[in-house]
């Protein structure tokens, strides 16, 4: 914008951001959003929701958008659809209006919801002269962008695909209105642990190599989660994919039973799981998550975190501990 | 079959049944289903589950799948989806496996899952000589129908639209295995009441006219549908779609405070709510379904069925009760 400022000097006397443009109609669409509370966390909440419903790991075992091959591949549908998701989450979460023909009204303008996992959007002949309320998320990088632009053939790109569609060119994405830029997707904890440790995911969900499905399947595969990600605070969607059944948090609390033996404590939201995770210095978990830990019997004088459980003193098990069973935590609120 | 029989005069000594083939293949896939525990029920749950996700009441306020146009309309991209969704959650159901090329392994054949809304379904060509589990619902008559089919040539019709799929012919409808024919699908609340009293889903929704979404909205609305179908049994999907938000359930239970002055309860799960709707002669809420209902005071005389609240005799109110108060229905195991 630096040069089109050069070309009006009479205007360019009040300082303006380097993004400014003369669209008040879009800069009003751009105010509702920035005075919305949280508004930049809630975007990232609509964007992991839509991903996660789509990728439905209760049921699918599936956490990876960008997978095209195998048993946990994602469809083109299901791609296609994740745009529609994406818009129908927005409007509920920002409880946006329907625009005649666009498909929100937000601060009396009509503005179409446009979402990518890729790199440009695709931008139909309709939007022509619109404003775009322009979503992409990257769930291997965990950032997302949000973003407005209104449509005028010089920011779309001189090719049209099939359906009449054209990208967002490159000068053109330099005039996107940013409402969120590199923000912070809700992590997604399974494709993360991939990325780091291949390894283990590979053991969790071989954890039930010998079983089919099922109760005892999902119940192994959980208890393997935990035994290969402690000290790592795990949420819902994590344990129902790994459980790959509705009752997933079910699976978290019997896993407390399974990995007693071993030393493994799994610490879920209800008192006093919390405080413990608080003094061994591990996450805290709040409802919908948990975290595990191996423990260790440690004396009044061991100069690492501690916790008293049950009259009992304990540390995070470290190498030449003795193996102890982990103490059995009756929850104060359940 | 019996055109087919008499061609094979010899073969045709044991009696067969009427839609019997030469397909043992096909047979086994058909035998491993009707093995299945109440698998008509599931296969009934699986489409009313998929198409539930996919109108997203919660977040919609939708209902009818059929909805072309306006603020309630479903989007093609969202029909083209809920074809795989049922794919997904009839896999999920079912625990059927992958197919190297197609989408299911049952009773070790390969089995691609074909949903249609419409009267055929769109076969691809990749499809030729494998066996399709068909499957079709019509929410408006509530029925579902699922079968299998070889495809062949002589099952398909002769033209293909663009993406090369071709639909089944009439005669190759003759030729389905059915899994379940003329199956009940679980009601839709909201479809059927608009279908026998449109007015009706037009005060629940007209009900927050003056409100714009969020709580109170949702909470006008909740309280006129309870007012709007007294004894009736109203389920979890319809209280959040009426809502149109997350906590639907907490309106359900806020609505009695609200209809209490009306003489209006309204009956959930915990005890004694169950036993007085079976006193009443109402049906009976189980986890994730309410009742609500008219009460006035009767006298011991009163031929009309009663139950007992807080040590006062009720009935169902009739024209002529006088006006009262409904009880507070303290829930014994809440």
């Amino acid at each position: 914008m630096t040069q089109d400022e050069s070309l009006f000097p009479e205007e360019s006397i009040l300082p303006r951001p380097s993004d400014a443009s003369d669209d008040p109609n879009l800069e009003s669409v751009q105010s509702w959003f920035i005075a919305q509370k949280d508004y930049s966390e809630r975007f990232g909440q609509v964007l992991r929701k839509s991903i996660d419903e789509v990728l439905d790991g209760q049921r699918t075992g599936r956490y990876n958008l960008y997978e095209n091959e195998g048993v946990g591949r994602v469809e083109k549908t299901e791609r296609t659809y994740l745009g529609t998701k994406v818009e129908i989450v927005a409007r509920a979460e920002f409880d946006l209006g329907f625009g005649p023909s666009m498909d929100y009204m937000i601060a009396g303008q009509q503005v179409d919801a446009k979402w990518t996992m890729g790199d440009s959007w695709s931008i139909p002949r309709e939007a022509q002269g619109h404003i775009c309320l322009l979503m992409q998320a990257d769930d291997v990088a965990g950032s997302f962008d949000v973003g407005l632009l209104r449509i005028t053939d010089d920011v779309l790109r001189p090719g049209s695909n099939l359906d009449q569609k054209r990208g967002v060119s490159k000068s053109g994405r330099k005039k996107i209105r940013w409402i969120v830029k590199g923000g912070k997707l809700p992590v997604n904890f399974l494709l993360n642990l991939e990325k780091e440790a291949p390894e283990k995911v590979r053991a969790i969900f071989g954890a039930s190599a010998n079983y089919r499905g099922g109760g005892n399947g999902g119940q192994l595969r959980v208890n393997e989660l935990f035994r290969q990600v402690p000290g790592q605070l795990v949420d819902r969607t994590t344990v129902v994919t790994v459980a790959t059944q509705h009752d997933g948090p079910k699976r978290a609390r019997d896993a407390r039973l399974h990995l007693r033996p071993e030393g493994l404590v799994v610490l879920g939201h209800l008192k006093p799981a919390p405080q413990i995770a608080s003094d061994l210095g591990l996450p805290t978990p709040r409802n919908g998550s948990w975290v595990s830990a191996r423990l260790a019997r440690v004396t009044d004088d061991d100069p690492r975190r501690a916790t008293v459980i049950n009259g009992s003193r304990y540390g995070l098990w470290r190498g030449g501990d003795a193996s102890v069973a982990a103490p059995i935590i009756h929850a104060t609120d359940e």
